[in-house]
């Protein structure tokens, strides 16, 4: 199966409930998912305002106006930032603006300073017409009363945070942040901060995927090193079910105990396993499943496996489970054009994901890959990030511009 | 001056001291930026582990072993994931073993469970030969004892703190974020909170750069608004002078204010101001400067400036005082290939930012430009990102192939 038909399986089983709500101020929602559609209850900017440091004037006073032939205006009042002029505007007259003032009433457009000509104290030449409505943002321009400003389903960026306080919006619902239980496995894993045994080693992956699951704006809950057994792996499963949105089980590299990890997944039930293999590499033996409505992910233990299976069929399950709406099908990540340093090969009907290192040369960016086995944590580190070879491709020659996606 | 010209101008008059230091647990540094280079005190792994489920053998005993021609080796003790082997691999002998378990001695390769005929309890046929070496990683082939691991400068990545527990370091220093204050200035702008008179719009610019600013890995201090008044603002540069790392005044839209920002700089002095002015669109009367060491910045008042001027001008500057060590000159920020769906026309000698919506069509994805006023904080709202039109070019034709820089 390949890896996309493994996801749409899964996410099809999935139940499509949106996650709870909660509010929060405004200045603390960078990066959260909007859970409501924000409409504003008025026009910004409430009134017409000057987009340049000028003269307000009515529009038909400057037509024909040229440097040759300029328009004669009188001077009115000054306008004051922040302040609702006192006077209208007459015809024949023009009142001295700043930036973001407000038009008196009776104008209707903004001659800029730059093609204005003080004569005397109470005159001005206009050398250069306006058209109504030039040089201003008309009240409601910006947004009108009744108008969604920002989506339900977006994640909050800066200018959304903007358009709300613009509008006096001070708080938002927001969703709760999805909570990921991470349940690693595996006989020979000691805690970091053990010295490990001969035939032991640290535990590396449950720290990777809680970063990556704080990166993917989640809450991951760490649930220590479970021994290769199927009742205490059940038992941390059945227990996560209960505090959790979704489930990861990292390892299980030892005999059987794959196997162990779909049979507990089935055993629990409902709809048990859902893919088991998939055309990947590294990767192969990631496992999907949903438990009652709760998604869970058997992930090999090889630190690249963990890494590369994350980004394609964790990530955007949690996307889900958050409430996210995107707009494009496929998450935009950095990506950098590179060409390839040497051939690589790789068998048709098998999507692989190569690490890379990113080499500036005299001839440009070259994407060098780096073929250690992908039981390595370190050459995750050393790479900039990874091209893809699609399923459908024997492989890819050196010197092909490939897209590098950045961690 | 052009924007690139203005900001290493800027940087060149920085002093280069790094960032205060702090220790955090491993586990809290994602995004952080490493202040010290992590060095491996061992060997990581420490023993000779296999990377599949299989036998371990003396490599030599496979030699011209085929599926026609199998070697037949005879079964040695079984090796329990976790522990070191209690026996020695002797000649024509193999010993069942799991991936990640450790090789007993004697035993310097693993042939895989598939390429592997169980003939008896205590016979088995290999099928195919493997070379010393081949499905083993060595001890220290992953990190070698006193290898570098991650890198004082590096924005500190999921693998990064993978690779740091693997080897054992539950702990790591990194640099202080830099605290970024946040003046807006203006006599119309009121709290996001109150109800505008006419006359009066609600702060945008300082949210938004709080924002911008905690996505850039800082923290901003917003120091509310001030009024348009020398000694007022003066006061609050001074003021934050004593508790940031920057500084960010924002708007001074009104007449003359611009020019006493720059005075204002130019007053505390040391080297004052660097530049006021570049050639960019929105951004031009973007100003520069440092006190004493501090980098300052005048910001113009319309929030696609503010936007642009950000990442122009200060997110390189907070990058820089944060520690971080970028490999690549210019950020990877996400892009998106799209078509340009009309012309568009930009005087040479400005290098111009504009803001396009992506529109997926039958012909696949165009970027449709926004034109609205840069003074609309909407159009920063509707736009999935900005295209930019170089300085030395005089526009775009409809159709061309853009990069779409995403938000």
């Amino acid at each position: 199966m390949t890896a996309g038909a493994a996801l749409d399986l899964l996410i099809k089983k999935l139940p499509s409930k949106p996650p709870p709500k909660t509010k929060v101020p405004i200045e603390d929602s960078l990066g959260l998912i909007c859970a409501e559609d924000i409409v504003s209850r008025e026009d910004l900017p409430q009134f017409a305002r000057s987009t340049v440091d000028g003269y307000a004037v009515k529009a038909e006073d400057s037509f024909g106006a040229t440097e040759a032939m300029p328009a004669y205006l009188g001077l009115s009042g000054e306008i004051i930032m922040g302040q609702k002029p006192d006077f209208t505007l007459s015809k024949g007259l023009a009142a001295k603006i700043p930036t973001g003032g407000m038009l008196p009433m009776g104008a209707d457009a903004v001659v800029m300073f730059e093609h204005v000509q003080t004569v005397d104290a109470t005159t001005i030449e206009v050398l250069k017409a306006v058209v109504p409505g030039e040089n201003v943002i008309q009240a409601g321009e910006d947004v009108k009363k009744g108008e969604r400003v920002v989506p339900e389903g977006r994640r909050i960026r800066p200018q959304d945070i903007g358009a709300c306080t613009g509008i006096g919006v001070t708080s938002v619902h927001v969703y709760e942040r999805p909570r990921v239980s991470i349940i690693s496995t595996g006989d020979e894993i000691v805690p970091a901060a053990a010295s490990p045994a001969m035939g032991q080693v640290r535990d590396i992956n449950s720290y990777v995927l809680a970063a990556m699951i704080s990166e993917a704006g989640c809450v991951a809950l760490r649930k220590g090193i479970i021994r290769d057994e199927y009742v205490a792996i059940r038992a941390a499963v059945e227990g996560s079910m209960e505090d959790s949105d979704a489930i990861i089980v990292s390892g299980g590299t030892s005999v059987g105990t794959k196997d162990m990890i779909a049979r507990i997944i089935g055993d629990i039930g409902d709809s048990g396993v859902v893919f088991h293999g998939v055309s990947l590499k590294p990767g192969k033996p990631m496992i999907g499943g949903v438990m009652h409505g709760m998604p869970v992910f058997g992930l090999p233990g090889h630190p690249a496996a963990v890494s590369v299976c994350f980004e394609i069929f964790i990530r955007p399950v949690l996307d889900l489970l958050s409430g996210l709406v995107e707009k494009f099908p496929q998450r935009a990540r950095a990506c950098m054009k590179a060409r390839l340093s040497k051939n690589i090969s790789s068998p048709q009907g098998r999507e692989e994901h190569i690490r890379v290192v990113i080499e500036q040369r005299d001839s440009g960016l070259w994407a060098v890959p780096l073929l250690g086995k992908s039981g390595l944590i370190t050459t995750l580190v050393k790479a900039d990030g990874t091209i893809v070879v699609p399923l459908n491709i024997n492989g890819l020659e050196a010197g092909t511009v490939v897209d590098v996606r950045l961690f």
